[in-house]
């Protein structure tokens, strides 16, 4: 049978970034004890107020069809959430409630990128992001983050990658995987070729909250840049629902009318009661669950602390976000090898980080959503393992 | 900013069809009493089964992701039902778990729509079938069938409109707006044309549970059809879960995995503890709610019985679904007209069909979903308002 050209442009794009996961899964089901740091999950429980709050409205009978948009409640809610964050005013109007942060992603590609187009995307990136585009039939022209550029982009590589077909640039800030939390100079900058050369600026914001070093600022409050960026969130990381698949995105009002003209076709909306449930946990924690980002960020100190002491192993501290990335390659193992042998041989699982671009070469990506005394277990068998890797390789 | 052109080719084709439905929300939102039969909503509340599990799962703390295709549970679940109604065996590989029947149709496109292709579909159609077609760059011919002819489709009409850029049939038995219920003989006769022509056969099954007539056949268990059918269910009108968006499409292997790859990319699963939801209440009500058919079947006949006492109003009673299609050309009015004469005088909105497809033009879609007394109180308003318009028109 016959499928359509986006499909083929898609298949592999994707495919490699989580064999690893996959395969400690598989373990975990067979029974092995695994410690899991792969994926961007939590050991935080959603709050509590989210949990109540389902109950509430599932028991007021509310399971019927909502706007696809989302409701006026939760439209509202996540416009005084941004105004809040960022000091700008928008209309309800303009957010658009989404399946999680990547169906707004996706109907953000859908709506602005047009077969044949080129979106820059600085890398390491997230590794739904080329299929993503090429659903939408684009293509990703990748600007590098170097690690001595503390995984910054370069922006000067910006300018000499826009074309012809360049429509847009989307960017995560704080970076999934690398942490790095854009500075305002460099947005600006980038906003200044946004405009320079009419292009939209899809800014996915969904670490906000998550910010340890600098300070995160949404490109959307640049001057000008109202009108040409896609702001995307969701309740996913920042109040520990990965699983409740919350998401939004908010742009000028064309952009969002359309975005509505897509959900309808494209989801028929979010499940009511959860719109329920994220009006009330928006209401009583605006900006999280407090004692998230404290956990991940005593977490990454201790993680990255320890690593220190590893001679064949360094840390990027990251500015933001859930994850750690790794420096394995001192051990002179790639960063997949290293992956899969701790796994078969200390029973730690975490992702190579190749699969999120060329600047990643030889990192892994190490979660930090577990308890404390799990990483400390991990940063142990990591050391372990990479020392005893590293010695290997030097009697061979 | 530049749009995409997907986005004009959406633009304008659902607008219109739900009109009446938003003003006679938005007057209900300033207090009016209005009986609202526009859209497929149920005043059936959802099971109670369903209800505890979401309790049970969050209890337990099922709030991290699951795979984007759905979880293993639910994916036999799915396969089990499928077998149980359809007698033909399949994978749990072959389902995928999606955002209600509507997100199983996009994913359908986005994986066998080319820009450029042409798609089928028999009119009156569900609305969103032209924007979630232009949504993948395709473009629907439509398919008359007739009032006169049950509203069934004119098959001759099929094989005719198959040109070299036709690549799909989308159809849906039951059918919505009409009810119809496509025969094996129909089905077998669309199946020979998709052999013939190598063409995919998209089948929305979701009111496969609201059959009152005749008996609805799937056609994915056709001779040679299962490799070429991506059939469309969900829980929202069989186990009254429209507002829980969950749903599903069952295909070939390679068909599945692509609709995987696009649902890693377009939502990242669906919530975790909604598949936990699932799966309890497909194990416990295989065959959804057990009154609700009763229910449906009793309100199609007493409003039909009703409609067939006034001479400008007629009934053709629906083979399947919730809806009835209400022909009111006697009264001179269109049914756009019609519709907001009768909800500005009597404060029933229902739905001008039009919308639907030129073969509904000048009728109007009445849902079931709703207590026997409020459909009674529709008709005696239904009436007095048709026969007053009728007097009024003679008159002047």
């Amino acid at each position: 049978m016959r499928y359509a050209s986006r499909i083929h442009q898609m298949v592999g794009k994707t495919s490699k970034a989580w064999d690893i996961h996959f395969m400690a899964a598989e373990k975990r089901i067979r029974g092995e004890q695994i410690i899991l740091l792969t994926v961007g999950n939590t050991d935080f429980p959603s709050p509590k107020v989210a949990i109540d709050a389902v109950h509430d409205s599932l028991a007021a009978g509310r399971t019927q069809y909502s706007p696809s948009a989302g409701s006026t409640p939760i439209r509202e809610a996540i416009s005084r959430l941004h105004a809040r964050k960022t000091g700008r005013a928008i209309d309800a109007d303009q957010v658009i409630v989404t399946i999680g942060a990547q169906n707004a992603l996706f109907t953000a590609a859908l709506c602005i990128v047009e077969p044949g187009d080129q979106v820059l995307v600085p890398e390491p990136m997230y590794p739904t992001y080329p299929g993503t585009i090429a659903a939408a039939g684009g293509e990703i022209v990748s600007i590098r983050s170097p690690a001595k550029n503390g995984f910054h982009p370069l922006i000067d590589e910006i300018e000499a990658s826009i074309g012809p077909r360049t429509c847009a640039i989307f960017l995560a800030t704080p970076n999934n995987p690398t942490g790095a939390v854009y500075t305002r100079e460099e947005l600006s900058t980038i906003a200044t070729l946004c405009h320079k050369h009419d292009l939209w600026l899809v800014s996915d914001e969904v670490y906000d909250e998550l910010v340890y070093e600098g300070r995160h600022v949404s490109p959307s409050v640049l001057s000008g840049m109202a009108e040409r960026t896609i702001c995307i969130g969701s309740l996913s990381k920042s109040h520990a629902m990965p699983g409740w698949r919350i998401g939004w995105m908010i742009g000028p009002q064309q952009l969002a009318d359309h975005a509505g003209q897509i959900a309808i076709c494209s989801t028929y909306g979010t499940p009511t009661f959860l719109q329920d449930a994220a009006v009330t946990t928006l209401e009583q924690l605006p900006r999280g669950v407090p004692e998230l980002k404290a956990a991940y960020r005593r977490r990454r100190d201790r993680l990255c602390d320890w690593m220190d002491t590893v001679s064949v192993l360094t840390c990027q501290r990251p500015e933001g976000g859930m994850f750690v990335m790794l420096d394995a390659r001192a051990t002179g193992l790639s960063a997949y090898d290293f992956a899969k042998g701790l796994l078969l041989e200390e029973g730690v699982a975490i992702l190579p980080a190749d699969a999120f671009g060329e600047s990643a070469t030889g990192y892994l990506r190490i979660s930090l959503g577990a308890a404390d005394a799990v990483i400390d277990e991990a940063a142990l068998r990591l050391s372990r393992y990479a020392e005893r890797a590293a010695r290997h390789r030097a009697v061979s």
